[in-house]
């Protein structure tokens, strides 16, 4: 299906040989001040061909509001929003070798299963072109989550290969207890992130990440990494009991990016070696409630000395940061030749693909998984505030 | 939201502290011989009180269907399946001085900023026992999966907090090269993993593990692991893009099962330091085609050397074992005394755990994983079906 | 599928010869009191067996809520409610010659060509039982419509076979501008209209009704009906563009109501006849505004002279009373003998229906038609609640 | 909510007065040959301006596929289908007197009330410019359903005002009954419907309902309709209990559609005055049953003697026609000045429509009915063929 969320639902169409890609955002709020300007950053930051690490493929990206929007602000009604495949081509791969032999680990073979029928793309939908229409729809939530409740969404690169930015230490094994992750969370923000071409806060550990993908580039291999996310000043409450808990859908979300093949929040993996005694989260009294409710979310009453939660307790908020790690695989399109056979497995056959192809996703991953993390906290958002609305006083 | 699935609907109801548990299954196929006897072993493996290491609260936990099946056959019709609560006890709760106080990382300081109720079980629909419905409804579908494809899907655990039943090493960093790994998805049943108490079927290291839980239960302590589970004899074709890719809809059902942290499929987060060259799985020639079709589904005319990917490219499946790990956090009722607040964050006080609690959950996970998968197949199964009953020949 | 809703989802569970039917309702507002004592009138009121002119089947129908509500208030969390099949008696029809033929205009036919499967009951999910599931989930939401908005809800039957309580005249074709149905319209409680067997708040006309009923019933035969419902004290706002819109969701619902064939709204089928000069309905300033907004929805500033469009516009409501005429045909099941084939079309044979069944279904409609109303409504008003809660202002 | 359909999904977007309107069609079939030139057809037929009865509004209505067709083959992928606004002028409306006075009956008042923002167009979303994005995908489904299973879909104007083209008379007092009406059933087309202005199959009813639209037209004042729509060659079996019964989704369908009041399928109304035993339907042995199942589907063993069910039987089809009708109202804007007062309700005004507006909507409204019946038939079908391909034989 390509359709996300349960109230504010986001659906997006569009593969990489078709005239235009783009996505409609049904039951956004009214009354939001939107422009195209405020869209166009964040897909920018997803497009191709940014540095020298990234695919040459060269599109404009400029993304265009079809509806919903009258006089600058939102009217309630579905928000469509397109962006021109300029740099489509399908005619470019008539005749290739390409529709010969599947792409190894990539989903040339599975959706020609699938579907009965070969595109001239091959992975058809798994194009990494279909995220636009998150990354539009993602920018806009993130917009109203700012506006609303300020909501800050911020992901960087946190290891690509073995580099990693904060690596588990015999002190700290697991990132939520290390004082120095935790201080990151606090304070990184999009320009410290931007600074570098590969978008890690640490410009030291960026040059490294930078040159490893560099010399997979140039070996024509590619390399894989994670990518961090942290959501800063998220209401309690946020999540639904059973099948909604807040981790499950961001789960959800960032398995769905192309490429992804691990989540994991709060304490995560190494988490599960910490005894309950450290690992629980204590309550105290929250300093910081004096300020007035916001949008009918009020400050809570409690908030704990750590985190290992990362934010989420039985699957809703308890207003701490959340924050969680994508893994992403390294990419399945490499210059270098690889054994194959044919779709009908007649005969066997080198693949070397000439495409443009990222060495590493990560850096322009970033951008896409703080789509999805807004687009999960703001339908997350949207159903508690229904049932505050709802709900009779005891 | 209680209802999980597209096409397959599972929703779920009940608390701990409430008369019955249960769950409604829609769109379960018809004309498939079902009955309570089938059930009631997956059900009976998640009970409470199944050894010294689980918590000994003491449940029959007898599953009882209610509509959707006569004369032990489905009618295609909803299956309603119900599993008394016999144990519960809400006025045992009153006046007890849980209600002071929030349980550090569980889940009552949420759901009471969440619904503004205070329900005597604290947590609500976070208690474990909320996992009845669905190991009842996973029963089902496993057991449909089984007769109509020969699916297997089996569960273990794979690590009791530092202690892993196939760790990385220096050789094989990533699980999914290590040829022993691959053996045991190749050759892991029920019956073996079911010959422990823990759930490892490796009964050396299994000693290990239950030396380690009863190390904490002794401490008044808890601690946590992984489960990982394999799914064999899957049709290709299934799960659908964008939003629905089957590792998505995996990692959102498993996000679901309370106390998780974390999911990875296939070479998962070891698998982002591996270079695209050694990382992508090499098509060959399907050597075991000659079977007929199966409710119309054919076996595919390739496979992979490797797999890397899990059993999931582009977000379906291309015939290839699935197999996917899931993180537990330690639990967070542990009977060591624990610093907290009131929930008006008033007074400081301690707060000592008296009630039953599991020390490690992840045996008793096991069924649990294995019931999600089977739901998140099951469903991406019918959509696939009716795509082909649909399609039409180019 | 067996959900209703998309906020507010009601899913239904149970045949006839099952142990018993029921329903969860998911996302109810937390804080609600509810007992069962308050969903068992409407419960009983759609009962068998309530005087000579209903099915004489026996059934004590009792509510039992299984979950979600703990001390009298609701949790928020998915109420289960459970109404046991103590009449149930699957092995009565072994063996009857009701197996081998199909009933005439029943849904033992449709059911078998849809699942291939031959329930003992025929019509499976069709029979009459489904609807107390229905019926438990609407009254729940009623009370909360009334607690919340006070919001009235009261449907009636209007006429049974050719006659109506208020037949169009050549003054007042359409009913929407006839003073004496406006009157109704403001007036009608459900105690006047359970004054009367039939639910017709004329006693007059009831007696006519009545005795029609009676003579269809002797002659084992069987005759149709309307029922119209009227819901006032609505929130302006409520519905959902393009497809939510709430005349078509009040249409959906009541067409899944068994043996209905039509839906009216407002003006309805004879308003097609009138120009929109004297159809409109011209807007005026609201002399009913001082008193305060109740749970975040305020009086409207205007309201209209006239009300053919039923209390809706563009699919939303304007604040006037909703009301619509509900058209339910003939029982199928009648005594006098039918011609029929066998479910193979192999021989010819006289069917003679010995069970018990109704003569004329709109009495017991009446409840039924008023819970769906009552679900509509409440979904419409929590979706709407929770755009007001998310709106910013301008 | 912007979407229709459980399985494939009809997500549209757009008001008059933005760049564009259309629709997504997810989960459309693959291997399909499709073309705009398919398409178009249907979306001119509802275009304004094509006579002198309709608006004239002057649109190229130009359909353009966006995605999920390559090469003129559906990929399985969404389809986004997207028309320009080529006539939207926003600034037109700006300072206009309508933007202080709410129209009666339109849309204005309640958009204002639920979104709290005032759109240019007033009204939104209700917009019959909205609807071109239903009649696009309504065609593409109609493609679908010829070419898979022979289905037609034919609709045209049974009434205008009080013009019947085919009244009830004392012998045949419901359609259903009537000889003419069945033999019209059987033979209508669309080139017979399209032969008169007015989009009504018999020339001399057509004359009058023309010439009473044209009288409506000159004293700027509005008149009401009826649309009548059958569809031949469904298969059996379509229609989910209990909610998605065919006759509910059609009813949804219908009730979408703006101006709508009201749906009747089979016998309607009128067939609440018959009797059991002169409304129930006969079963006989289907003389027609020798050709081949199609795509999955066989033909019926059984048929009726007559059809007073409308083809569906406890919401499921029976392989019979389905036919039922629709009421439309007089259109709201009109020429004759109207008393009004204005949003706030501070004065009183007279409201003079000067805008482009149809004197009767029913004849545009013809391919909107037929393009709602094709996206509910289909999605039946989908859900159908899924569970046909999943049921286990007994």
């Amino acid at each position: 299906m390509s359709t996300f969320g349960q109230f504010l639902r986001v659906t997006t169409y569009g593969e990489s040989h078709c005239p235009s890609v783009g996505c409609i955002v049904d039951n956004f709020p009214p009354g939001v001040p939107v422009s195209e300007e405020i869209l166009q950053p964040q897909v920018s930051r997803r497009r191709p061909g940014q540095s020298a690490i990234t695919t040459p493929r060269n599109e404009a990206d400029i993304v265009s509001i079809q509806s919903g929007v009258e006089g600058g602000v939102t009217l309630g009604t579905p928000i469509a929003m397109v962006v021109k495949n300029q740099d489509f081509r399908p005619s470019d791969y008539k005749g290739s070798t390409m529709k010969q032999y599947p792409r190894p680990s990539h989903a040339d073979f599975t959706y020609l299963e699938k579907y009965g029928v070969r595109a001239s793309s091959g992975g058809g939908r798994s194009s990494a072109r279909e995220t636009i229409g998150r990354v539009a729809a993602g920018a806009l939530c993130e917009h109203y989550l700012k506006l609303s409740h300020g909501i800050e969404i911020v992901a960087w690169v946190s290891s690509v290969g073995s580099i990693h930015h904060i690596p588990p230490t015999t002190e700290y094994p697991c990132n939520s207890h290390n004082p120095k992750f935790l201080q990151l969370l606090q304070e990184v923000t999009r320009e410290t992130v931007d600074k570098t071409t590969v978008r890690c806060p640490d410009p030291e550990v960026a040059a490294k990440m930078e040159k490893c993908i560099a010399d997979f580039r140039d070996r024509q291999d590619s390399i894989g990494g994670t990518v961090t996310c942290v959501i800063r000043n998220v209401p309690t409450g946020l999540g639904e009991p059973v099948f909604s808990k807040l981790e499950a859908t961001l789960a959800h979300g960032m398995l769905s990016i192309p490429a992804t093949k691990g989540f994991e929040i709060g304490s995560g993996f190494a988490g599960t070696e910490i005894p309950g005694s450290t690992h629980n989260d204590m309550f105290i009294r929250n300093p910081n409630t004096e300020s007035e409710s916001k949008n009918g979310f009020a400050k809570p009453k409690l908030t704990t000395l750590t985190n290992n939660s990362g934010g989420i307790q039985g699957g809703i908020t308890n207003g701490a940061n959340i924050f969680f790690r994508v893994a992403f695989k390294s990419p399945a399109t490499i210059g270098l030749p690889q054994q194959t056979v044919t779709f009908e497995g007649e005969s066997d056959g080198l693949l070397e693909a000439k495409g443009r192809h990222d060495p590493c996703v990560v850096p322009r991953a970033v951008p896409i998984v703080e789509a999805m993390a807004s687009i999960c906290i703001m339908d997350a958002l949207l159903m508690q505030g229904g049932r505050r609305m709802a709900a009779l006083a005891p």
